[in-house]
């Protein structure tokens, strides 16, 4: 059932850094102030229209085929809601961007959608539907932007089917993310790995990972920094940015504590020990970038980031 | 150098469980009380000789095939010590139980020889050592054992070489392992294993270790029995031991927490909310076997097991 008394509602969600180097498709941590604002302004027919997407263009604003408004036909269908919904959706995040454009677009429609329920999802109900989303937009369920969006900070996916969360402690240093101005498909990310690993480097892998969590639980930044090296995903992907490895060295030499794709790229993340050393690593990254005639975009947050939150809403 | 007023040191090194469902390879704990104890005694030749085992038969006498005297050379040869030793082992550890026999006495011998050192080594290149002996004695270098011997409690192998630990906070629970007289040779066990898995296995393997790292800092029962689940090793090696899923399924049905091999078994190890449920656990396990006509020896330990430490100093 829905609210009477709303008429609009708006939810912003963040952006969103997935995989985070050992943690392919199981971790994420939400970027503060970038992302998605979807309003939802209840119509007085049934219908589930987007009316607007501004800040990008290349989306498309047919129903079925957007992110966001396919989450909210469903998420409706399934309650039998029959109340429709024109839909505002302003773009923070640019669309291919491996920043989790399309989990924010779609996490911030459910989270207006949910205010207008007299019983709303808990977090990871909405979470199953946004993995709807991400089928339409990028053709694969995978919930390691979702989740952090939905969640805020830096979250870890035990399991993916039922979804449950585990929401790491926040680590005291700071992040960045560069989004250089290239564009890789996720499609094209995904074919770019094999299908199997040998054991050998799944050990390996599983070595890092372990003592990755282990640092973020005792802010153990020479662990962490040792533990940041992904033997899996990142050299079968590095081919698919330009001079990868020249901007992860001139992070790694400004004084990163680690560096990777942030999702399957083409943006990159760091962790710097303080904010003026995330700062210089930042444009140290961008200058590198730019001697190869890449221009770039880039944010620096800490770990605090909230997750999806209404920011608006509207009675009558 | 040697101290010259040392005549003859006894170091104990505990039985370790390694693996722990899904940290094969890098997880280990270790067992309370259950051990080997190796005495070294000054020599007045330059001789490296084992003048006794004790408590286990079917162990090579010869210097260069065991593996407690082995490392004791190597260091010796390493360090230019000209002084001889005889070596006493007292076996607490049934050998191919898979309770990590062979390390415990290459650990205790060196902790021994440490001992009579002037500038004794660390435990970290003690662990480089013990891997010798791992090699001798089972074909492989794999420090799962030998590092929660040495270091006690439960463990992370960040890296094997150089070595690098991650020390455990200790869950508030209880374990325990539980020795059926079967014996699973350790190299049959690795040759039971695929040398490649699949992407899709690594990442939901990687999501239950995550989980269980996670589940070990925040002491969270549910967290860990959620994540306890092996998708890669266990269904490789359940074949190995007769009857292992029933034998899992009363543990289970039993109340445990998780339930998996100590190392490649044929041992398995339980963990359990309290002593009371483990000693209910382990009888539930320990007539399961019976049931099949195999007999076993259990023990209950929490995880708060002291390393490898010395016993007793004679000067002289």
């Amino acid at each position: 059932m829905i609210k009477k008394n709303l008429k609009s509602v708006s939810a912003f969600a963040p952006a969103t850094c997935a995989n985070v180097a050992v943690g392919f498709d199981i971790l994420g941590f939400a970027i503060h102030n970038v992302g998605d604002i979807v309003t939802l302004k209840k119509r007085d027919d049934n219908q589930i229209i987007i009316v607007e997407i501004s800040g990008e263009s290349n989306i498309p604003l047919e129903t079925s085929k957007n992110a966001a408004s396919a989450v909210v036909k469903k998420l409706c269908d399934d309650l039998s809601i029959s109340t429709g919904f024109s839909i505002y959706i302003q773009k923070g995040i640019a669309i291919g961007s491996g920043m989790g454009g399309s989990a924010a677009s779609s996490v911030a429609a459910l989270v207006a959608l949910n205010a207008f329920l007299e019983n709303p999802l808990s977090k990871n109900e909405l979470a199953e539907y946004a993995l709807f989303g991400e089928e339409i937009a990028c053709g694969h369920k995978h919930a390691d932007n979702i989740v952090p969006s939905l969640f805020g900070g830096m979250t870890l996916i035990q399991s993916s089917n039922p979804i449950n969360v585990v929401t790491l402690p926040s680590l005291e240093i700071y992040n960045i993310v560069i989004h250089p101005h290239l564009r890789v498909n996720t499609k094209d990310a995904r074919d770019a790995l094999q299908n199997d690993l040998s054991l050998k480097l799944h050990v390996k892998q599983c070595a890092n990972l372990a003592s990755f969590i282990s640092a973020i639980y005792k802010n153990d930044l020479e662990l962490l920094k040792k533990s940041s090296e992904d033997y899996v995903v990142e050299p079968q992907r590095a081919k698919l940015i330009p001079n990868f490895y020249e901007v992860k060295q001139s992070a790694m030499d400004s004084g990163a504590i680690s560096v990777s794709f942030s999702g399957s790229g083409p943006s990159l993340f760091a962790f710097a020990e303080n904010e003026f050393m995330a700062n210089k690593i930042a444009k140290n990254m961008q200058d590198k970038f730019k001697e190869y005639g890449i221009e770039s975009d880039f944010w620096i947050s800490n770990f605090k980031a909230q997750g999806a939150y209404i920011k608006e809403i509207i009675e009558g």
